[in-house]
């Protein structure tokens, strides 16, 4: 419809997730509508969030600032590390507020069949800490799904020469299949609450 | 969650029609994940077509040139005019490609209750052709909903003196309480294909 700014505004927004083309038709619609008031501060949004993103190298945290905001909180418990597999769940328990320690974020699951093998985990930044000797306790928070288990079976694997180190994982509350962060901030609460040694 | 530049975005994508905070994170996050790739040609489009957009001063159709390509098409009747609520309307109806004519957009419906009256709605430029007597057949496309069935009968008695020109309205296949833009094509063929005269 209309002019090639117009269809590709429309194929681009399509491509977002949860987006189909009724969806992104919807979207390009209501801001073409008022392209001052709606528009433009949204595509403003975007570039100065796009300019001042940033991976943290310490946790895997995307932020304005690296270390990120909690990775350089001195109230923040750097010795107890919760292990997630995206940016997506650090969010979900940030939100919930039940973590007081920081986070690795792995960026992905161990997959066999999709290829994707330890060498393409973001763990670099975990094990230069144990080897620094500064990690007291490490609350593994994978999803219930076969990937989170078998990753979680690899890192517990791996942490097993770190004797002093306690190692736990989120239980209670998690259901199977399910992933973190479409979780309700009680069950996460519950979940991390309730963790036992793995 | 990260810094000002990043919740901004989150907090303006949750305005955008559809999404709740659920779905503007996690849009958020899947452009900032790939700033370059997925985010920058985003916000190259909009500002692309925020630029270029034009509301067609003939039909009030959203278009990157005034007149719109409709408008314009000398393949298009002129003298058959289908008369919609929305710019999305009029884009469903180009999709099923089911309208050899031309549109007038109202760009919404006659609301008493909201305060809405005929002054609000864009009928200037259908009135400006009947007078000069350049149409012959008006389809009145409106949805099947109080408001569509109160701004049709208006229109009906605004167009009664002008004796000469043919007024139909789309009648089978709109179903109760539905908007047309929801319709899949073959139901807006048959909703135009068996209109009635008014
Ligand atoms: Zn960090
Ligand atoms: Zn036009």
């Amino acid at each position: 419809m209309g002019g090639q700014e117009i269809e590709q505004l429309i194929r681009l927004l399509g491509r977002l997730p949860g987006f189909g083309p009724r969806s992104a038709r919807r979207v390009a619609l209501y801001l073409l509508k008022e392209p001052q008031t709606r528009l433009a501060p949204l595509a403003h949004a975007m570039e100065r969030a796009g300019n001042a993103i940033k991976t943290c190298s310490s946790c895997g945290n995307l932020d304005t600032i690296d270390p990120c905001h909690i990775c350089s909180d001195p109230l923040r418990d750097q010795g107890l590390i919760c292990v997630v597999e995206t940016v997506g769940d650090l969010w979900a328990l940030e939100r919930a507020g039940v973590h007081r320690g920081v986070y690795q974020v792995l960026g992905g699951t161990l997959s066999p069949l999709a290829g994707i093998g330890p060498e393409d985990l973001d763990v670099a930044p975990l094990f230069e800490k144990l080897n620094k000797g500064t990690v007291r306790e490490i609350i593994l928070a994978l999803g219930a799904t076969v990937e989170g288990a078998t990753t979680m079976h690899w890192l517990m694997d791996q942490l097993a020469p770190y004797g002093g180190v306690t190692v736990s994982r989120v239980a209670q509350g998690v259901p199977m299949g399910g992933a973190l962060d479409v979780l309700d901030d009680g069950t996460l609460a519950a979940a991390l609450g309730a963790r036992r040694p793995a």
